[in-house]
């Protein structure tokens, strides 16, 4: 039998899209798939297991890493660095697992040009008058914060294009659902089972 | 909300491979698929029904469907002809239905030419040793006879690079979850989704 490698799957949306519900879900419905731990240059909050939530690193090291070609993408938030090993991503998916990268547009673009054969995946809302009635309901936000949110939206929504998949959450039983249907079937391309057509 | 299309999902395999069980599987699966109905030049058998199991017409009016360009393929067994109407299938599919069309590597390939967004799959067995085994134990065919057919699978294998997809039937339930799958993650293609990011 041609020996399996996991499949890196990239997930973009909005906020207020409701993609940690929904992948909080697809995650119960596999066993075969992880999260990556990223490499993070701020503190340790308490609890925090170094190589398990995080791997914490000086701004040195993860500024080498940088240098090295080490990290598939990275950004900066709040003067803390964040960045996915591409190391830890292949030693997953050389075990069979895959690896799942909850990440913006920008941090998404960067995976893509370093990993060819990554899934990718954009989860929306039905509408954006829904996202705003979401982001209405739950309270939190100011309208003027409201408006800045549907504004980055509908800037996130021009990236959309580069990806594989949309997955539209209406329901996040149906997109965790869809989601782990786009998964199964990334594992069933020709190129991922050529070596079955072996005549030999 | 944008109109749902349905897909043309086009399944070969070589003799053997058990694609007919997967595919009466992948049937109780799904209630928005729908096999496509068939024109021939045969005449009908007892208890077959115009328009449901195939569209019979004279030898004629089938030449005449070939040279309008109505069948997205057609091919000739024992003297007669069968065809896959292009209207039927359209119709189907704009009804929100998926349309499976089970036919030959030939076929499949008259199809892709005719049909851009044809989602294509082979189904075929772990491996032709398997093949030969269960030709073997279902003792229908003379050794020279399963010699002939692992000759044509080997033929068709060659074919399959221009597929999609591959499942391989090691189990046949597995193998219509796969196929499965693979209808619904072609749903969420960028393509078919685009509709839902209209940002005003």
């Amino acid at each position: 039998m041609p020996e399996k490698r996991g499949k890196l799957i990239v997930v973009s949306g909005p906020s207020g899209a409701g993609k940690s519900t929904v992948i909080q879900k697809l995650m119960e419905r596999r066993s075969d798939l992880c999260f990556s731990v990223s490499a993070t240059t701020r503190d340790p909050r308490e609890g925090e297991v170094q190589g398990k939530d995080y791997f914490f690193v000086s701004h040195e090291a993860f500024d080498e890493m940088v240098e090295r070609g080490e990290l598939l993408e990275h950004a900066t938030y709040v003067k803390n660095c964040y960045g996915t090993p591409r190391n830890y991503v292949e030693q997953r998916r050389a075990e069979g697992l895959h690896v799942l990268l909850d990440i913006e547009v920008q941090g998404a673009a960067q995976v893509r040009a370093k990993v060819s054969d990554a899934v990718t995946v954009f989860v929306i809302p039905p509408s954006l008058e829904v996202l705003r009635q979401r982001l209405h309901d739950r309270g939190t936000d100011s309208e003027l914060v409201i408006q800045e949110r549907l504004e980055r939206a509908r800037a996130e929504y021009v990236e959309a294009a580069f990806y594989d998949y949309i997955v539209v959450n209406d329901d996040a039983d149906a997109a965790a659902k869809e989601l782990d249907a786009i998964i199964t079937s990334a594992c069933c391309r020709f190129e991922d089972r050529k070596e079955y057509l072996k005549i030999h």
